[in-house]
């Protein structure tokens, strides 16, 4: 008999998505003249930087002919596109991550979610919370957690990010083994100072922990003094890897193309204390589930490092954060307390009442779509996240509406 | 202290592909004037279809702007794809599937990897021998075996694919669980007719088990008689799910494209006996770890499904597939036993020696590289696979050097 993986019975049934969906289909029935802007879904609306079509089409050419076609290349990536990542992205911030700790994948949604397969069941996990839901779901679907109690899967430890500690969570008090961190954070906004992640990196040398550590957004930090990847902290390339993706950096949310950096010198070990590679672990993984990026989309995202690609990844995302901005200063002169919105194309927004209330008066007063950030869990509830992917039009309009709203 | 996923440490180092280039390599040293012909490596050499090629610029076009420009699509996805695939590969052909039950993904190694996850632990699994690493390496590493001996993975029940059964294996003496197939075959190139892709299904109902059908070579077939699903079998949408894949359909090794069917009915238990969704399982699955298939990818997967493209796919899979008959009657003619090469493009000949061998031998005396047929399990052991993935003056030349050298 074909049993199944018992451990999906304990997934809570994820309805944020399909009830907004469900609210938004109602009102409108209602409402059929009603123009709703959407600020809810964190994906990008702008096409795609010109240099990267340019790109795409020759690679696209190139499949055309039998000389220049393309069959299957390296599951890791080609170096053209892994070479230029380690000089670009990693070189330049002073850090010593190398071509070949470069593993290109289709998303960093996959990555994140693929990644906990390499350890063993019985790890001390800490997610965030609020939290991006595949972290904590693909734990449990590994069996790594007890029931949904209260809110939360037991046998998680839960890392609050409130406004008492800016949304960056404090230090564990027992030891932890994998910790998953994001900054920019998905859904607060927040950023970690230099000083916040030095702390996290030495718990975790000192813990012989390891960090998941999702640095999607990074393309929108503004401010210098913020990290832009864990390895610009000394250490960090023992007890870290990084996630990074193309969709919001260059708008490939449709487009598919991430990384991740796994360093040689990443410790793991073996239930006997020996120090195991995770670097040969994560490159048999990869290489016996995966096959590699479309080499047109690979030739595309390298053209993000062109000089030209450059000047107009920073374009579409100062687009983006010009939005953030305006959205962020208007609900602070409406009198809420928000985070983010700077270094990040989100804004969370405390509504001083619960999250679908809140939603329910911006859908039926002002006609605009967020997110309730109870979706995101416990220490969402209160919370909304506005989004800045949208039009500057169209985000103008919202804040008028909600100033005539509130 | 962050502990490994010890499986991980059972799995024996696939040295297969890289022994052959190491071979290639000194021999090309030793010979540096010397014309290798590779005929070993199972991807695609010719250039994509030109419907595909129109429809993926296509579509790259529409990424340029923002009003054409496409985000984040249905992680299963898109409509007019799926609504083609199930007209043209499934209603075509007599059987029930429809769009819903098709599961878009950049490829059948990734799903066919990934599909495990979905399962208990404690399986009784069968797979083929000769047989594709990834049905066997990805439940090493889910902890599903013992430890490798004598050539074989101690647990798993190895379904020998040998001359006496004309390399479709027999049923099996004891109660199985979860059961590979995959046909046309990789690596022997073997058909299965209906009758005995029935008894399979007949042994599924029978066992409740879950059968999953390979059949990423389904566009090679072209005796009528063979079933080109296994939804041609009555009753085995409860007990089958299928891989397909465009990469040698349509050339699509670098450009990334296949899909899964998991039929609403198909049935599998919890370990109280009740029957659970296995399509509501897999979707949970696919939308917490996957993202969707690139935007453009899909558009120029849909043009395999126009008239066109239709009559263009088939031209390229004739192509190979006169290839494979040239080889399958050269091979024959020199007194080499074959299967495959008819309904296949890989030639599976007995050497009547050791497999390497004959690889040896070929490469040094005809400059041919083949694939020993001993890296794909015990039972391969005496074989060698030849590919018909090249031009056809290659596979010309090659033969006539095999003739001289044998």
């Amino acid at each position: 008999m074909i049993q199944i993986n018992e451990n999906y019975k304990k997934l809570k049934a994820s309805y944020l998505f399909s009830d907004i969906a469900k609210r938004i289909g109602k009102f409108s029935e209602e409402n059929p003249s009603a123009q709703i802007i959407k600020l809810g879904i964190g994906d990008v609306t702008r096409a795609l930087p010109r240099t990267c079509i340019e790109a795409f089409h020759k690679a696209v050419d190139e499949m055309s002919a039998d000389n220049s076609f393309h069959g299957y290349g390296p599951e890791q990536g080609y170096s053209f596109l892994r070479e230029k990542i380690a000089e670009m992205d990693f070189k330049s911030r002073g850090t010593g991550i190398t071509a070949d700790e470069i593993f290109v994948s289709d998303g960093s949604k996959c990555d994140t979610g693929n990644f906990q397969e390499l350890f063993a069941q019985d790890l001390k996990i800490g997610v965030p919370d609020p939290v991006y839901p595949v972290y904590v779901d693909t734990n449990v679907m590994a069996g790594r957690t007890g029931e949904w109690k209260d809110g939360r899967y037991q046998g998680l430890y839960y890392l609050d990010s409130i406004e008492e500690n800016n949304f960056v969570p404090d230090l564990p008090s027992e030891k932890l083994d994998l910790i998953y961190l994001c900054f920019p954070n998905n859904p607060t906004g927040s950023v970690a100072t230099k000083t916040q992640l030095k702390a996290w990196v030495d718990y975790a040398l000192k813990n012989k922990a390891l960090i998941l550590f999702d640095a999607a957004y990074v393309a929108f930090i503004r401010d210098n003094s913020i990290p832009q990847s864990i390895y610009e902290i000394e250490g960090a390339d023992k007890v870290a890897i990084e996630f990074r993706s193309f969709s919001k950096t260059a708008g490939f949310t449709g487009t598919r193309c991430a990384y991740t950096v796994v360093p040689k010198n990443c410790q793991v070990y073996s239930s006997n204390g020996n120090i195991e590679s995770l670097h040969s672990m994560w490159n048999r993984r990869h290489c016996t589930k995966f096959n590699g990026v479309s080499y047109p989309v690979q030739r595309a995202a390298e053209a993000v490092y062109s000089a030209q690609g450059q000047v107009e990844v920073k374009e579409l995302t100062d687009y983006y954060l010009k939005n953030a901005k305006y959205i962020l200063e208007k609900m602070q002169s409406f009198g809420f307390k928000c985070t983010g919105g700077d270094n990040s194309p989100y804004i969370w927004i405390n509504g001083q009442r619960d999250s679908w209330e809140f939603f329910d008066m911006l859908l039926s007063k002002a006609q605009v779509v967020c997110t309730p950030g109870s979706g995101f869990g416990k220490c969402g509830e209160g919370y909304i996240r506005i989004s800045a992917f949208n039009s500057y039009e169209k985000v103008v309009e919202a804040m008028e509406r909600i100033a005539k709203a509130i």
